[in-house]
């Protein structure tokens, strides 16, 4: 697990590229299943990408005579305390084993998570309070709005382990990128060039988009042949000075 | 059942709290499954609250031979009787079983509600004419938008018994609250109390909203702690003059 | 399969009628499934009818070895001929079994759609870059954002061959009228006949709604009686002025 | 609603046919949606077809206050009383909105059932005591073996009415048969001429699969052109000497 | 979490009680949701309950550069971990997210349980070689045959963790008795007054099925009445002689 | 497309392993998803492995004016034309979109399958006359019982182009592989190496599973170490004897 900063360079990259792009990169690597399914941002309008480390909190099925609501009185409480915890920068993941029909948290919770610096929440499980949320400058995804309390439904088990979200794998450390299509998950231990490789991509595929917009037939421009090459080659030349 | 009005207290008590603190307040009390799970609101931008006694109306599966256009002409069809039933100021709850791939209603009918002083619309199918329906006063809460026409798929049998809607138990009576997060049911005989309850709750969540806004940490703010339940108090007090 | 253009007139009716109307009218000649389930829009905002034929691309699952990003360097790749083929005017529908986990296409290849002169894009799958795409003035409907590439879970096979798509037959040729709602398929052969019956149907129901928005009950009035349909007919008369 | 016996002709028809025979026959009368999808026969072997008339008991959702054991000391318990009131040989029919989580009934249950002369029992939801069931003579169709009790889930409110089981519209006095494949609903009114085609076809075809585990071609023979019609009129008349 | 034997009357109790008395049992203490969903035993016949202590294995999606052949070579992978140490008499269950797309174990893991003295296996994912597993005298529950490799969909992370199974909440030394209904999970604190109560409700549902196999209407015979449970006395204190 | 008879050998060695081993074989390969999920045998017992090139048959959503009874005395019907053109020895796989909710065929059809010699049926839709079906001696793998004509949502459209069944890709040609488990897909092109390493590790799991039965621990058995190895070429030796 990995708790250092994320490479500056590498953050400000996954700011400028879009989570379609960073999804082909990992293809190109053999990570077809980085993508978490189902879960879409609240707020509407064009917002900055969500970038940051994961830090995991864990949630199984609910247990009646365990979830009750004094059990909120105990700061080990394993939610409140992951609120707690998590470091400023980096990104909740709840895993809810995908049901929606429950919050995992709501709005003083994610509140509390903006106040503290956290750059963004990420759940396959709902979310209450969704209005309030959409309204915050911190970035949530979850699978919908649900107004019941999560003790409803989850069990709060432990925090920091590896989890499931959105049938994707996610170990703390990982870095999160999100935008208007939803959140990828990005291996630690790639990141870097991952980053770098995405940025490139996103510069192509913009000279790409202009290309197409302008008429271009997508044989020998998407993907491009040696002259398309050639020729964007020139146009970032150009950009760059 | 009970067809009285709501009492004025109890209506602008839950015309003031979100579906979320009255989610809580039923957990309390060992109701776990009244959220209508998957209803969303037509319609953008924030609203007041939709609060109104439930009337209902029940959809089986559509029979070929009994399902086709010429049966709305009886003034006795139980879709155009409920519709022209539902006292001002209640809401028509439908059963779809949860079946979004047809529509409950239309533009037309809803329209008709609407003017009739309906206080809403949930259903757990579609809705057609959405954008029309969304642009009314009248909230509506469906599981999507469905062009088909109801008999697709619905036969109307009855209205006033007892239905599910969105997984919950409706009783024809209940007092139904709709906000952002969706729609929920607090059984008719507990609205009064549920709804003072409610009430505290909420008042006490926006106080610990601003602490937590302000900065403070969650141990002994949310929950509150005696100390915080005292600063409560006196922020109350101040309210109050 | 017919390629001839749409007539003009039946073009301009389904302009102007709603999916909702043309399900009723379809509904009446005992067609029932002609809806795509599960297809929004992209983009927000009140927007005019998609309409156009249906050039369809089908998708069967995906095999590792096969779908590599190598094989968009072919011009005949199935995909990429079908976006270089659509003729202008036509809508190119996406049969991806229904699957919303990777992407039908993205942003760049929308943007070609669009300048050649597509009508729009329906699939049952995903698409990728959903803020660009919801930005440009051609509609697309799918089944919600997704980041990953279409390889990660689609094989692209042919074109112009009968598929299905949201559950619904899709022949090549086919009419399509897309609004708020969703997607209707109309059968090539009575495109002609529905457009007359559907545009007859919704000035019908625009009578009808004013009528409603002023107080009419629905007895009587929806559907009309005589004496509905004598004011209905002096009233177009007027309008017809 | 019909509550007078099934006429022993259409009883000894309808225990000769398969439920896909009466599938295609309802088919051609425009009934494509009478089988009650997801419903298995318990207990293992061929077994006679089950043949009754429906008695409908109806499920909504539990509500956590009223759903108590304590309730199943009321002999007007809706459960109970429908238990109780099964003509012999009719079949009862639960509607659980397809909601497998919890028993419908259990072993006791089904032995009463059994014991008062009870034709079969047909639900949506789970049975418990599976092994038990299946060895009863009665036959019990369902979603799965399921060990919570009917009110983990389930309130049940009246009997009587129309009910969706299956995703099929049930009224009290409906026809169903049930054999390997499953349950099919045939409505009262067409019982009798659809047990005659049925009994005709089933004859046909037990003569065309002769032919062909003989080794005749299907065209030709299925369907059959005159020819095997006139070879299949010499057959039946051999057999009926 | 309990590491000690289950107390030999609780386990011989709990030997002879079905699931189902067993959910009803802890339905009255508040507990609705201890069923495992989904999970059936494989192989044929009747066959003693499965009884004893949960051993917890926890799977995450699968990545697909973690997740390769050669990790099984490393005997702290936790799968191959969790099959050398699940103690004798105790129970493996794995937590597959309900995902039965590939497979939780084989015949030969299986097998190697079964030679350790394992009390069986439950998970809410697949299994392969389900028919020589179904022949092994240690029952193996499961929610259906899956050829592909675990590796295909699911990364092991730890064990003797809380996980969810089935949508239950499953804690280390909990109680598990599995029986032709499928699973529930007994929570350990209680397992010893639990097995107590269902041992005297399953002989009281002994007598009670008797009597209604007898003839017995429902109403004072089940529930039983205080005339009821006079017999039900005399009947038990007959037995115990 | 190979439509030559497969490589006796290989025909052989298919016949001799599970799905199971070459799912694990064709994983080695970066093939993940090749395993026909959800399809099940029908009839009871263990039998000899399916093996066989596919013949594939599509489907798409029904249209109810095209999809009528009479259009089976077409004999160019695809589903008929289908039937009755698979070569023998080759297996018809049909593509119902996953949807169990109607018949892909039936008992007449079947039997003329297996009276021409077809290796089997694969389909991820249903299959009415079950009873009938499992006591073929051709291997027939579907979703489940379904009585429903095919027409009720099945349009045949085409045979012999590459499909999608139980959410794989097949080609025709390709080579399946059936048994207690379900149906695996090898591609054709690698049908022959895949046959032969298949053989090579049921061979090793044979030894594998007698040395587990008679008490190895996992490691260094399974994956098998050096020694392992060692004693696995002398079993190996001597029962090639």
């Amino acid at each position: 697990m990995t708790d250092r900063p994320i490479d500056p360079t590498t953050q400000a990259r996954l700011g400028a590229v879009s989570t379609a792009t960073l999804a082909t990169v990992l293809f190109k690597r053999g990570l077809r299943n980085q993508f978490v399914q189902g879960a879409r941002r609240l707020g509407a309008g064009k917002r900055p990408n969500m970038v940051g480390r994961a830090f995991t909190l864990r949630y199984i099925p609910a247990r009646e005579d365990l979830d009750v609501l004094e059990g909120y009185r105990d700061p080990e409480h394993p939610q409140r305390k992951a609120i707690e915890s998590v470091p400023p920068g980096q990104i909740l993941v709840i895993d809810c084993r995908g049901d929606p029909r429950a919050a995992s948290a709501g709005g003083i919770l994610m509140t509390r998570l903006h106040v503290r610096g956290c750059a963004g929440v990420v759940t396959d499980g709902g979310l209450r309070d969704v209005e309030e949320i959409g309204g915050l400058a911190m970035p949530a995804y979850c699978a919908g709005p649900s107004a019941p309390t999560t003790l409803t439904r989850h069990h709060a088990v432990d925090m920091q382990l590896p989890i499931g979200c959105g049938e994707v794998a996610v170990f703390p450390g990982d870095v999160l990128v999100g935008d208007g299509d939803g959140v990828i998950v990005v291996p630690q231990e790639i990141a870097d060039e991952v980053a770098a490789e995405a940025a490139e991509q996103e510069s192509l595929e913009t000279f790409v988009l202009e290309q197409v917009a302008g008429g271009s037939a997508l044989p020998g421009t998407y993907p491009p042949n040696d002259d398309t090459r050639a020729r964007y080659a020139a146009w970032r030349a150009k950009r760059e000075d």
